[in-house]
């Protein structure tokens, strides 16, 4: 169908949506703090800019146009006008809400975060140019900020949004010293009254993002998009084991007492353990060897462990393993150890019910339905407290994100279109079916 | 025989010798450039305070002092008058060198290199106290320059001794900007007459040098010497491994080319391959992760390895099988490696017919021998390429050195003094059992 004429009612090629999506991106990619490369924190001019231009396609969509006192920008797609055909009682629909964060890591790719919104609005907007209107309002939130690059936190957008942002944070300050609180004055916010949150009076349905894997699953099993079955718990741990330094050159090898020996024992348990247990990752990603002389033997080593799984028992286990493992190496090896437990955080599982038309939908499009758990974090942790979350992985090139060479095909974007937009149908016809029961 | 009186010919209990030694070394150790740390790097004003107190020692010890134009302090004792009663033949003399380096790492112990000085003067000054000739001189070298702290170097003071300083490195420019060449100058010396070297006219019978261990065995075994076998050779490598850097979140363990796993796996293998060859020791001090962040996959890791031994052979054929076994990481875990050796240094064997009269010594002063390998090089190692050379070590507490925690016991410098001593006497005897055939 693509360059086809086509009547103003029908809708459009999903290929063409797509390539809106795709242009729409490489704006937003090109709105950074930093010149050469894509940097865009909270609450700063370049946000600002963000901003202006989702909401501008926000109100090209079809969408009424709000800004709470975070930043987020909220489009309203209005559902379908009371049967009653009272004005009054129209404001009653129940609100879908769809979308994800503008804000980037430093140094980022163009799709983690802007995606999710801007296939929301696409959406939308083919809703709008065919006229149709669903029995609840649509919202499409782009969050100000899920990364916290600027204030090394996470979600503060997603949690204003539901009325949870801690007290303390507005107290925060970032790498110049500007305070949160000020920060979000700058930016047309009232600090005061962040904690109000959404309108309480609305019911909210649920909260589907669209998002890239950030993994290569998806790549690696040839499907376009996959649909999110949870979202991984994570325990941080740091590991220290304190041996005993001395000359390379002057201490017999069964006289040492080799900290990295101790750590890299730990490395390859840590490996073999999540190998060993389906969907467990486990990482080593911080080591530092003191006093780091290659004619020194080490004395020291901290390290960082980071486990995730979809199953919170399983990752405790898993923790509980490694933390014995590391006490045996310290006992077998004459070192001391210290385990500290840095973050824990516990999975949130989609809603199956949910989650089950999201996959019906991937089904309609055409596409095998894959589940995966997601090892990231995304806004759709802070709303599951208040509402049904699912969440559509689509395809990213070599699982690569968090990077400039964050990339997804167009062809993807316009499955996950299709996929959100069945979805949306699916939605249509079960609120039918409840109404009709 | 402590406290007693003594005759004036009466040569003084090892004892007293000892403590003087200990009471040198502890005057030497309170000259430094740094307050509150030892640290005496070549051609500073320190080590020119710590050469005259040393030269002021020699000369108490009946020795005529000079000074070459490194730096180095060389005291002589001279030996029997000729047979002959000319004058001109007493020149003639082999000459039998001790000694050791009065410079310093930084943060330095008290008795690397100053040790090894002192007790040769001790020795020097008890056949001065009985007034006591042998059939050849001794020179007591204190070298200027041994760790190379100043200059990145090592050996300067034993290399410029025997005429064998590199032509370049007078170019070689300190912290401060100063080339060695004015560090020379205004040292007191002249660089264009470096290249002489001692007098070729001169025998020189061999070189044996005392110093600590700066190991743990001879604590280990109860011994207060030991005897050096060998300086053992030493390969330097940076061992390098590229894997994929990935988010630790997402990317599944059977996917990941993990870096530092790779690294980890060599680091174990190189602790098993040392362990099951008798004196091979091999090192893994330095490893760096990069890119160093909790939740990203490490995508590269570089390490140093350090392999030793006193066998060339056993060192390069460990070094070939290590390379073989990170070829084997490298193709299991689809990383690439980069192997590259940055030094090569072959090992040193002592001389067996000093080293055999050393032994001899050691067991007329009552105590085991225990052969060891010296796995730190040392001035010996210069020497060798003009004379044969013995080294003596003496325990030093917990094996500790380079460090202000290294520490030797009095009674431990008795035996070195007294086991020098009788060293002496077995070549005396050895020099006219030479002149009797």
């Amino acid at each position: 169908m693509v360059g086809s004429a086509r009547s103003e009612q029908e809708t459009p090629d999903f290929d063409v949506s797509a390539r809106v999506v795709m242009a729409q991106a490489e704006i937003l990619g090109s709105i950074s703090e930093e010149e050469g490369r894509l940097t865009r924190r909270f609450a700063t001019p370049a946000m600002k800019q963000a901003n202006d231009l989702v909401a501008g396609w926000m109100r090209d969509a079809g969408m009424s146009v709000s800004r709470d006192h975070i930043g987020n920008v909220i489009g309203r797609y209005a559902g379908l006008p009371s049967e009653a055909g009272d004005g009054q009682n129209a404001a009653s629909h129940p609100i879908l809400l769809l979308g994800s964060h503008l804000d980037t890591v430093r140094d980022a790719g163009k799709y983690d975060g802007p995606l999710g919104v801007l296939v929301a609005i696409a959406c939308v907007q083919r809703l709008n140019e065919v006229g149709q209107r669903l029995p609840f309002d649509i919202e499409v939130a782009a969050f100000a900020d899920e990364e916290g690059l600027r204030y090394h936190t996470a979600y503060l957008g997603s949690k204003a949004y539901i009325g949870a942002l801690e007290p303390g944070c507005l107290d925060l300050v970032d790498a110049d010293g500007i305070s949160m609180e000020d920060a979000i004055i700058e930016f047309g916010g009232d600090p005061s009254q962040l904690s109000t949150g959404r309108s309480e009076t609305e019911e909210l349905l649920g909260y589907c993002e669209v998002h890239i894997e950030q993994g290569p699953v998806l790549e690696r099993e040839g499907l376009p998009v996959g649909v999110v079955s949870a979202i991984a718990g994570q325990t941080r741990i740091m590991v220290r084991f304190v041996g005993e330094a001395g000359h390379a050159g002057t201490v017999p090898m069964e006289m040492r007492r080799d900290a990295l020996c101790a750590a890299a024992e730990f490395v390859l348990i840590t490996e073999g353990l999540a190998r060993e247990e389906a969907g467990l990752v486990a990482t080593v990603g911080q080591l530092e060897v003191m006093p780091g002389a290659s004619n020194v033997i080490p004395g020291e080593v901290v390290l960082s462990l980071d486990v995730r799984h979809q199953d919170d028992a399983t990752r405790e286990d898993a923790c509980r393993l490694l933390k014995e493992e590391a006490a045996r190496i310290r006992s077998a090896r004459h070192v001391s150890m210290e385990w500290q437990v840095m973050q824990e955080t516990r999975s949130v599982h989609c809603s199956p019910v949910f989650t089950e038309e999201l996959a019906m939908a991937v089904q309609m499009a055409g596409h095998p339905v894959r589940y995966l758990a997601s090892g990231a974090g995304h806004d759709a942790v802070v709303l599951s407290q208040v509402a049904p979350v699912a969440m559509l992985f689509v395809r990213c090139k070599g699982g690569v994100s968090h990077n400039p060479a964050e990339s997804v095909a167009v062809e993807d974007v316009a499955v996950a279109i299709e996929v959100l937009g069945r979805f949306l149908e699916r939605l249509v016809r079960g609120s039918h079916g409840e109404q009709g029961e």
